[in-house]
């Protein structure tokens, strides 16, 4: 890589569940200069974790220095410390202090919060939320959080943990969450608690379902999120009531943050978020019906993908360099 | 009114649904100089309204000047012009530009928001969220709002409207409310709602509510909040149920707020709020339970009362001057 070129680089570190990314550009720029992704070994810890996005990091900068490195973390973070609390996938992250570790490491500053407040910061500077003062983005997936961008900065909350918006409970009598509560919203619209909301039905209606056995034959437990989806998109009923199911909530839960904070715009990321025109009409018209007339806001598909996080990490970078 | 005094005197302003407050205090201190009150008559529009509270500021400063005046309205404001959007409860306030009239007839600076959002401040800088940098006030009276508090600053939305907690869903399948939805948390936890579900059991079950007969005799009309609460602090089993379930509502809506949010207090205002240590305890519980275990914050009774408008009000006057 060229040390000649003047604008400084930025490094952004994407820390995953189960795949990790880190990707330089030159500050200011919008294409990435180089990006590298890898996946984690199956027993992955900690010290794995980092000795992989160490080997990525080494592979894009060749022995350039970045100017500021900004990170991405998969669970819970303290970002005015850069101190990683836990990861609920991987093992040995309690208490590491990221931030810390890196800056001692490649001697520039660091900056790491968790994915969805990053993902949220990505979207806001580079991707659907460009333009606008205050958001959230919400992901919908193998889980179900968001990140808020209020007066154009990211808000974290006393304890970091603003955003969770998928134990906010939306329907008192619903079924029960891992978390202990009946009917958050991540119960009814997460890609497993759908794929497992058909299986329960259909070991109890075996008659139920038929366009999701198409794809899974007898083998129940291969349902996920993506095959409810696309037995809906082919007429399954079954498949489509789920999926409106987790229409609704996620317009319900929708609707009652535009009351309570009335932001500009939800912005809609994760692998559920695919899911069709269908899905995305429920979720809008639910949101607009709960929400009261006079609160305005528009819900939006994220634009960056799995790459928001890393978006957000330069975004982070970038900042680091203009407090220097 | 002594005009020698070297601190500047704040004028503070309530315009509020059925009463009028103002007053004066010497900036920097908190204590009122002066205070006074009007109610409205019954057939009140804007005009009457001005009326009353210009005799109030004229019999307040007495040829004095303030060199500043906070307002707070109770209906929608635009926060950053001063312009009224409407009363909900008085005629002829629709887009009158409040700040800028009382600016042009005193001579300086006004500033005006909606009660929620000054109540809010109030509480945020002279009540019971003091040093507290991120909190939000809810009122349960008549109706259930709401004002936040980010990063020591009021938190609007983009419209004005954030703060409307009152009509976040809690339970899709409750009794409809006049906004058109089921379930909203004012619909379960407001005073006039609460005597409407007590008053409504009584005609269809004429043995229940012998405690509340024991306040109205046969003129369930007569049913208030007020009597609810009275009568459930006596040991009626409908009253009690239905403050259970209105402290239940509370709970969930709080919950929800602080997993979406996670400020460090919830200030709990209103006539509803006084309702006594069961109410209170069911709150709490309630909202605990909602919220997930890393979500830390503390529910607590507004310290300023009535006042927290004047208070807030004080304190926009306050800004005002910091400004100049």
């Amino acid at each position: 890589m060229p040390e000649s070129n003047v604008l400084p680089l930025l490094l952004a570190l994407d820390f995953g569940g189960t795949k990790h990314a880190a990707a330089v550009l030159r500050a200011g720029e919008k294409q990435w200069f180089a990006h590298r992704r890898a996946f984690s070994p199956p027993n992955a810890n900690a010290t794995t974790d980092l000795e992989i996005m160490r080997s990525l990091i080494h592979d894009l900068l060749q022995g350039s220095q970045p100017a500021a490195i900004g990170v991405s973390f998969g669970g819970p973070v303290d970002a005015s410390t850069g101190n990683v609390r836990l990861s609920h996938h991987v093992p040995g992250w309690e208490n590491i202090p990221l931030a810390s570790l890196l800056s001692k490491e490649f001697g520039v500053a660091v900056s790491v919060d968790n994915d969805a407040n990053v993902a949220a910061l990505g979207e806001h500077r580079f991707g659907a939320g460009q333009g606008c003062d205050s958001l959230m983005y919400i992901t919908v997936s193998t889980g179900v959080g968001g990140g808020w961008i209020l007066d154009g900065r990211p808000w974290r909350g006393a304890d970091g943990m603003a955003g969770e918006i998928g134990h906010t409970v939306v329907h008192p009598k619903g079924p029960l969450c891992l978390c202990g509560k009946q009917g958050c919203l991540e119960r009814l619209a997460s890609g497993p608690y759908m794929a497992q909301q058909v299986r329960e039905t259909m070991q109890r209606f075996p008659s139920r379902g038929q366009g999701v056995r198409h794809f899974v034959g007898d083998d129940l437990e291969a349902i996920t999120g993506e095959i409810v989806s696309r037995a809906a998109t082919q007429g399954d009923e079954l498949a489509r009531e789920v999926l409106e199911t987790a229409g609704w909530a996620l317009g319900v839960g929708i609707g009652n943050a535009a009351n309570l904070m009335n932001p500009q715009q939800f912005v809609l990321g994760g692998g559920v978020t695919k899911a069709g025109v269908n899905f995305w009409e429920v979720v809008r018209r639910v949101a607009r019906e709960t929400a009261l007339p006079e609160v305005n806001f528009e819900i939006v598909p994220a634009a960056l993908g799995d790459e928001a996080p890393l978006w957000g990490a330069v975004a982070l970078a970038n900042d680091l360099m203009s407090f220097s």
